[in-house]
């Protein structure tokens, strides 16, 4: 019998679980501090919407079937679609801008390997509707307040940031045909992936014009958007994207982000939609692939046969989060949630333990008792392996007197008090 | 361009999403309380589990797919095959008892009807390594905390509860073989489904010996325990499953929750693997499906490769129980999640508002603002519409003196206050 895990797919215990609704929380009150409402769609979409969005070369990357009506589904390997859909479906009656996050689970068929799994959640954050630098940065912004929350500082994590406005003209202006510059994005994209050598001899092999290699060449040696902006013979359109990705870098400082953020040319997002700045975030060390990944992309709303509407965002998957994490030791133990741990003196008097147990719960305490009937001191060492905070310890005098002892399991302090004045207030004791 | 919703499946739109979340947060808590921890697997599994603990009859529900390698995957349906190989797996290291819950995404392609869907979400609680009529009651107490957490009363709703062991001595006593116990299970299961004549003519159909259908209707004919065990004629294997479920009984009562409960000898979870107690959850109106279903399943674990091992358990999906929710009234309004709400007094100030939403953001306090540069007037109609708690406005006197203006929405209150004051202490204004 194949009784095993699906390949490239994680199980989560308790161990792990408690790590992964740690992350997800987290991202969770981010996004509602920062001002955005939750969605999610169906696991589940029809294959068309995801090539519609990504092309052809995306159904490879696809568990895809074929339901019994014969419709072509996969499992979204991303939720970009899924929110372009949602949004052209309701365009006019939803209140813009929209401000919008999800953390999806996705699924994709690539070669499992380090920080790439076939099963992972990805947090992502969206603004359709304003077309501004103002938003551009709001959303790194967002970015830099989840890694200030789970412990990560500008000297460990950097966001590279680009302009895909910028780079095409410049690449244009270097005599870049339209196919050419996707062939350059291509490039790029590789780039710091692959090794030096590799690199050169890729581009040797599909730009053969060596004006236009010289041009890459040059155009990727630029380290700041100064070094950009101070050229002469900049093209008017050049001077526009850079003009509008400085007031990005302007806005991430009053927003006092700016130690976590620099300009790199090289940042281009792959072939994929995107239309304005771009942006990355890696460890400074270089040891992981980018945790994070956005841009703006104010023209798919329209490719999914809905109106134009300007939008921005990001998705930070968990896989290479948490392996960053681990590093750092950042991520939390596994916390007991153990509260009260009821313990009989008698086993006669088990039937009072699952009273307070019921009453205790039913008042949202966490509460757990034995399932086996066994002396006073092997229950209270199972309330210790529970991680219990404190035991209540029913004796005779609880059906005699109405009296239970409450012990305090890190101080060892133990106080006798009325069971109904500890139940209607199970914190005072002690205090 | 087929850019629909996949069918049977749901958009979580922001109001929806925040219903679902409500929803989960409480089985959470609910289970937490109750000393669970929580686990999750993968969407997919290997057809072969599936299978191997549902039968064949389970592959035309299923969302299955080969993937490149050739291997026969499938959507979950349901998380118990995962729970039992997660656990199977690692038996030997985990400490016993295994209590466990888990909120999974399961999918079915089951035809698109009122409380039925193909995507949706089930709470699942299990205690896995104890044969306890405690254990038993104790996950009934767990699924009546969860009613009373949404607020379903014992006048709303109601556990009914019977025996698989029970009602198959009794069969066996009336004469039933082992494949006809089968069939009945599978008559009774539909008993309360479909009408009563639909149900006789079935009766006739699969059952053509007269004793046996008179024995059928005797046994389903008995309303509470008791009845059955004043039988002078029961026997010995009957009264022992006779006096386990009256147990279970008894301590239903101490755990304070008798009144969500009753007997009934039809409940019999279908073809499942159920071996002892079984229940399931109706409204007493008998508007709806059952809104959740357990019981014991002492040997599942050993069927698919593990060692023996009881185990009781049970699910409550999210569409039937939202379906009683929205009825009843129960369901929450969606919250505004605005808490602080940045203004400027003049379009200059705008960087200083900025400023102001990332410390308040940073600090964990939510804060909007607007991205127009508009009157004052237009930015306060503009958080009263995102339901702003309070606005900061930011104006000269900021510039000059350091000093904000803070506007309670709900009682117009204004005060003017040092902006750092503020920001040490966002609640302090106004008390």
């Amino acid at each position: 019998m194949k009784l095993s895990r699906v390949k490239g797919m994680r199980d989560f215990y308790p161990e792990q679980m408690f790590q992964r609704r740690w992350l997800e929380d987290l991202w969770r009150q981010v996004s509602l501090r920062n001002g955005f409402v939750e969605y999610d769609g169906p696991i589940l979409e029809h294959l068309e919407l995801l090539t519609a969005k990504s092309g052809q070369e995306i159904v490879e990357q696809l568990f895809s079937l074929t339901d019994r009506a014969g419709r072509d589904l996969a499992i979204r390997p991303e939720i970009t679609p899924t929110l372009a859909r949602m949004v052209n479906q309701r365009v006019e009656s939803l209140a813009k801008p929209i401000r919008w996050f999800s953390i999806p689970r996705l699924c994709r068929t690539e070669q499992p390997q380090r920080g790439r799994l076939r099963e992972f959640f990805q947090w992502n954050i969206d603004i359709l509707g304003v077309d501004s630098a103002v938003a551009d940065a709001e959303c790194i912004f967002v970015a830099v307040d989840l890694l200030r929350a789970v412990g990560l500082k500008a000297e460990d994590v950097v966001v590279r940031i680009s302009s895909r406005e910028l780079l095409a003209a410049m690449l244009k202006e270097a005599g870049f045909s339209a196919e050419q510059v996707d062939t350059a994005y291509r490039l790029l994209d590789k780039q710091g992936k692959i090794a030096a050598e590799a690199f050169e001899a890729q581009l040797q092999q599909v730009l053969t014009d060596e004006k236009l290699r010289e041009g890459l060449r040059r155009i990727t040696s630029y380290r700041t958007l100064e070094e950009i902006m101070s050229q002469t013979g900049l093209s008017s359109q050049s001077r526009a994207a850079g003009e509008r990705l400085a007031e990005v870098f302007s806005v991430l400082k009053t927003l006092g982000v700016a130690d976590y953020c620099s300009f790199d040319i090289g940042i281009v997002r792959g072939l994929a939609y995107y239309t304005g700045m771009v942006f990355e975030i890696f460890d400074r060390a270089g040891k992981f692939r980018a945790m994070c990944g956005g841009g703006r992309f104010d023209d798919l709303l329209k490719a999914l046969g809905g109106p134009s509407m300007p939008a921005v965002g990001f998705g930070v998957g968990d896989v290479i989060l948490t392996e960053v994490l681990a590093e750092k030791g950042l991520l939390p133990e596994t916390a007991k949630t153990s509260e009260f741990y009821i313990i009989d003196a008698d086993a006669s008097l088990f039937n009072k333990v699952l009273e307070v147990v019921a009453r205790l719960r039913a008042s949202g305490r966490g509460s757990e008792f034995s399932y086996k009937r066994t002396s006073l001191g092997k229950q209270l060492k199972a309330a210790a392996a529970a991680g219990a905070r404190r035991c209540v310890i029913v004796g005779q005098e609880t059906t005699d007197e109405g009296l239970v002892s409450i012990k305090d399991m890190a101080s060892g302090k133990q106080e006798r008090v009325l069971l109904e004045k500890f139940l209607s207030n199970p914190e005072q004791v002690f205090e």
